[in-house]
């Protein structure tokens, strides 16, 4: 039976396949305007198949079953392997972008210190960091690996270094394409992670010498979670207090060298070690580093917005800085990391809602009478509750990640044009008013998204029963790979108050003091809106919510609007409590609550435009669009129908007669194109890695095919164990308890002994 | 600084054994009081103390962080080997127990089939159970894998055997004490888990050699997920489909033979795979099952309550059944495993809230002020909320847990004595009755709890930040082992549909027919007396509920009536909706809090009985008590605010005024106690393996120097990686992307080949 010719294909009993054959000739959506709208425009999704299609079958990149089987060492062994296949793509993918596969080398060009060619822009690696966040998916240990490299590392160096600086590390000696040297990102120390600004690590400058020497003064000091500096960094961007004459100048970054390049060999004081394993992502080598005296030149100190002066005169160093860039600058290391986040979550999302809305599709349990076929589970009532929502979640982020990088993008750029053209004042201060809402909206967007998909996946791997606890169908590993999510680069909860708390003096600024900027606050924050607070702070007649029933899709932005409602109420309700106690702390649950219905109705505006620009042009796909943007708002309203009682926005009987309803209502109409709906991500069977959701739905003949081929008849003999010969001892032992007390219990041999 | 003696212990940045001191040094409240409160009794407080500390001292029993970093193959050798000792251990416990230390050996001749010695009873067998239960929390995988063995093999057998077939597979054979034969629970098929009724394995009874013959009809009814099956039994319980002159007699359960016991080799007929790797649990080997033409003698039909029986004269063989028992006997199988998982709740709730408490107290991150030292994490109000709750559920999973299994016990030796004594069918009808208490009981709280917990290790975890993603923190694989929990025995939602309708039921007897067994229902289901029912359904005039504030021992029993308030009330509405559409699953979403509910009101009921019989006298001690029974109340009412408010038990304003600020008021409360309530849970280091929670709080030495043991320098070179060629090959690469391609892009060169 382990052959697929012994299945009688048309067996009364179980037939995944017809299932899902059927629910495909049902469909009445068209799954190219989906995936269109899923992937923002026709060539992304044009481009994201062909990067997807390269990766699954490249011999060196693709990740099959066996991939769970993986030892730590062999982990780490395979992702290097895979990081050096990617270094080859990378230089690839840039000559895509700048169409010159016909001129001179142009890495070697850029690599030369000699020739005055210009530096790589995002767009140069925008087709590899889109291959990356692709393998996010598939391999998530890979894209972390390298991205430590490439993101932390180098986005470190090109937020903190002089031009000159960048150019240097990352084209002439190559970090830019994996070349030369291998970079990590020593930032966290093992007492401190989330609060940078006390990082105990010092680089104490030395004038005599002109260097800084780099210690780790205590055990608590020590560099952890580095992820590189186990086995592959030769150079750490290390994150120390600056002192100068004796004085703290608070933290900065210094390029600080581990390993000799050449023969790999530690350089003198430093000491380094391997964390070993994780919850997940073992191929990743996170270690520990301690510096012991170790002297760097002083223009290895990344010089961009704070320097090092020595008079040439008196020799006296001083130090200069401008402070305002300095600190914007310190943070946007990790900006990129909580904006990829969110791409991920919709990646994630659509993964594991392929795989589960397939498995629940084919999947029969009990019958509704005794001669009748057994139930597909999807038809049940609580399996619809517990999948459809996830589907519409993971359709949800699509939207707000495209727009979260585009904006992060653009940001960037005007960040790095104003702080390097010597720009007005003005224009600097816009830029940075522009990161500061951008930091808002990713960090509420990072928190709110990472701890969806954490609870999505879990979910669904339950939905999928005893057969999601197997390692084979991706889950387990799934999981344990994503909700580091939640606690690196900004713990979610702390990222999740910093957001809430700059809202609620946004709120602050504009009930209290008029001051909005539409240009400004538009996007993302037009709930704040003076006028709009007004209005709703002062609906004491009528102040309940009611949805408008005109059924046009215009009616439909009620969705989003209630939340604005809820959003307004509820900082207000803050607002007066601070300012009653002085003390925010204190309101830490429900500005977490801010966070997450920021980033709701964040998420249901992205969504909303995108639908109002009428690119998806067929009308039920329109129509299972708009009902998966109500059914994702009335999932939250419903989860937080406490919230939208007690700030009286919903009576009760609301909550029953019109959420509640509305809620069940939607989710057998989404249920019949929910294969659609899935087939619409277009991932194949090599992404999913999960036989149990692949994409011809014969469930059990998969399953068990890649069980049979993971784990074939052991050496010994079919059944038999290595350690046979243990378990033979232990069921037959022949000795009784009291011969193994080699005496005797005997009650005559013991009367003896007495004697 | 990998040594002790090289950390300042004065250092005033980092000194977390201190704060850990400190708190115990205030601490105000009576540990061995709360321990025994915890354990129920000071004898079974000493019990299990006794038993741990043997445990954690047994050579080969003991866990370590090494325990962490184990290969597949190795956990199931080493879980092997632990089986083999604990087998050892069994046959002291049962001797203790009988104070048999001094006679004939007592095992040899329960053992001997000429002697008529007496079975062993539940008693014989609990201080052994209670030491399984116990290496539940501390290695899982151990206790699970035995535990497939003796308790639902063996149960299997006990349920549904005549007493000569318990005597001769238990007893005679051995299996009992783990001698002889290894017994697997072969019930799921590949296709089928939760719906028994519906398994695909034929046992076709063979009139002409008095034979049954057991078959895989196809490929979805192999026996799947079995463990023990790929690796160590030699017999097989197996739920098949009794098949008798062509008729379906329903699923029934028989002893079929794996190996032969000698040399382990696979019988004939009998095919065996390894499942391989799962989210958790690796050391037990599940493994498939494919029956192809396996004959065993009639007599291995287990036959309690149904029987082939053959004409001696006509060779026409009959079927004889009892129904009723026959359908309880099938389930009560599972019934154990539902009940002792209550139990294992409280034992991982209590070593992970250890781990996270005494982490929370030792960290610290960011300062009030610049100056002033920074702030430990429990001091943060969020980090209180998010941590204090979960000790409450803590404690109170704790009476529920006995209360559960004390019920277990007695209602089962109940059902054995009245099916063997022939009794009348009124005590049968009875204790039938009390069974399908206990079923629901156990169903609702089994889901509740193992979901509760589930998300206890993945919240504390977060609260941990980056050190709880490390493997040696034991969240990791915590996690990965717990979660199991929420599916097997039983599937938290169909268990929590199941319990619930069978409470909507009750309440309809009740409310409309006025049923209501006060002394089988008064135990869990005092809400729904009739005379409660009227009152709270007919009080239109003042709905609200209102807390008493007398602040007396007596008044807080209003914490767990406002529950019953809430239960009638939703399950009236769940009566109402389902008596209009007649389709209960519409309903299935409300029905699951129905289950949820219900268990929360009995945890309040169990731990208020347990605190009111006054044997915990310390005042401050009860105080801390009843603080921990409020809180879980109100934690649960916010969380269900929506609820409350939507079926009118509570107003808005009450919610934010009496709900949330109590709640509030009381974390601080707590918070000045929580040291000592986790190490009132008296679990040792070993328990905990977990260097962050190690209970002299030295956090940051005790983790680092078990990374340091876990990770020792490479064997290739401290900081060099076994595949340092491949990373220096990658970095070193001298050829461009044009070279490699063997050609050039050099347009002279291009040119040319153009011509």
């Amino acid at each position: 039976m382990t052959r697929g010719s012994t299945v009688n294909p048309d067996s009364p009993v179980f037939n995944p396949k017809k299932f899902l054959a059927t629910e495909r000739d049902n469909s009445k959506i068209n799954i190219t305007q989906l995936n269109h709208f899923l992937e923002s425009t026709p060539e992304n999704s044009r481009l994201v198949r062909s990067l997807i299609d390269q990766i699954v079958n490249d011999p060196i990149l693709k990740t099959q079953t066996n991939y769970y089987d993986n030892e730590i060492l062999k982990e780490r062994e395979q992702t290097l392997k895979k990081i050096a296949r990617l270094s080859l793509y990378m230089e690839q993918d840039i000559k895509t972008v700048r169409h010159s596969f016909r001129n001179k080398d142009l890495l070697k060009s850029l690599q030369d210190e000699q020739e005055n060619a210009n530096t790589l822009t995002n767009k140069d690696i925008s087709i590899f960091d889109k291959r990356l966040s692709l393998i996010a998916m598939i391999d998530p240990q890979l894209s972390t690996r390298v991205g430590v490299h490439l993101g932390l590392f180098g986005n470190c160096i090109k937020g903190n270094g002089t031009d000159e600086q960048i150019k240097y590390w990352l084209q002439t000696k190559g970090a830019l394409f994996i070349k030369g040297i291998y970079g990590c990102f020593a930032m966290t120390e093992l007492g401190h992670g989330s609060n940078v600004a006390q990082m105990q690590t010092t680089a104490t400058y030395n004038p005599e010498d002109d260097t800084f020497i780099i210690n780790t003064p205590n055990l608590t000091a020590t560099k952890w979670w580095i992820g590189g500096a186990a086995h592959s960094a030769t150079h750490s961007v290390a994150y120390c207090r600056l002192i100068v004459n004796g004085k703290d100048y608070g933290v900065k970054t210094f390029v600080v060298p581990l390993r000799n390049i050449t023969t790999f060999d530690l350089l003198p004081g430093i000491s380094i070690g391997d964390l070993g394993k994780k919850m997940g992502r073992d191929g990743i080598d996170n270690g520990w580093i301690q510096y012991k005296n170790v002297v760097i030149p002083r223009e290895y100190m990344l010089s961009r917005f704070t320097k090092v002066v020595k008079d040439p005169q008196t020799g006296v160093p001083t130090v200069k800085t401008q402070p305002q860039l300095d600190q914007i600058s310190g943070y946007s290391a990790l900006l990129s990391g909580r904006v990829n986040m969110v791409m991920d979550s919709f990646r994630f999302g659509s993964r594991f809602t392929t795989i589960a809305t397939r498995y629940a599709v084919g999947r029969q349990q009990f019958a509704n009478t005794k001669d009748s076929p057994e139930t597909q589970l999807i038809n049940y009532p609580l399996h619809q509750y517990r999948l459809i929502p996830q589907i519409a979640i993971t359709y949800l982020i699509s939207p707000v990640a495209f727009d979260l990088l585009d904006n992060y993008y653009t940001t960037l750029e005007e960040l790095y044009t104003a702080s390097s053209n010597k720009s007005s004042s003005a224009s600097l201060d816009l830029v940075s008013k522009k990161l500061k809402n951008l930091f808002v909206d990713s960090a509420a967007l990072k928190a709110t998204n990472t701890w969806l998909v954490a609870q999505l996946i879990d979910e669904l791997r339950q939905s999928c029963g005893g057969h999601g606890y197997s390692q084979y169908n991706g889950f387990g590993k799934g999981y344990n790979d994503w909700v580091v999510q939640c606690t690196w680069e900004g713990d979610n909860n702390i990222l999740s108050l910093t957001a809430a708390k700059s809202i609620v003096k946004k709120f602050v600024d504009a009930a209290l003091k008029g001051k909005y900027n539409s240009s400004l606050d538009e996007h993302s924050f037009d709930y704040l809106n003076p006028t709009n607070i007004m209005k709703i702070m002062s609906t004491s007649s009528s102040p309940y919510f009611e949805f408008k029933e005109g059924g046009g899709e215009d009616d439909n932005q009620d969705y989003r609007t209630i939340w604005g409602v809820m959003l307004v109420k509820l900082i207000a309700h803050i607002a007066k409590q601070i300012r009653k106690t002085n003390d925010p702390d204190m309101m830490s649950k429900s500005l977490v609550m801010v966070s997450k219905f920021h980033s709701i109705q964040l998420m249901l505006k992205c969504f909303e435009t995108k639908l109002n620009n009428k690119k998806t042009s067929d009308p039920k796909t329109r129509e299972i669009l708009w009902k998966l943007y109500k059914l994702f708002s009335l999932y939250f309203i419903d989860k937080h129908s406490g919230e939208f009682q007690q700030f009286k926005i919903l009576k009760p009987d609301q909550v029953t007669n019109v959420i509640q309803k509305k809620l069940l209502q939607l989710l057998p109409e989404i249920r019949t194109e929910c294969i659609a709906l899935t087939d619409a991500f277009k991932l194949p069977d090599e992404v999913l890695n999960a036989p149990i959701g692949y994409y011809d739905g014969d469930i059990y003949q998969n399953y068990f095919n890649e069980i049979i081929q993971n784990n074939p008849v052991e050496k010994t003999e079919a059944g038999k164990p290595p350690y046979v010969d243990l378990l033979l001892k232990t069921l037959h032992r022949g000795y009784t308890f009291d011969e193994a007390l080699g005496g005797s219990s005997d009650s005559s041999i013991l009367e003896k002994l007495s004697k």
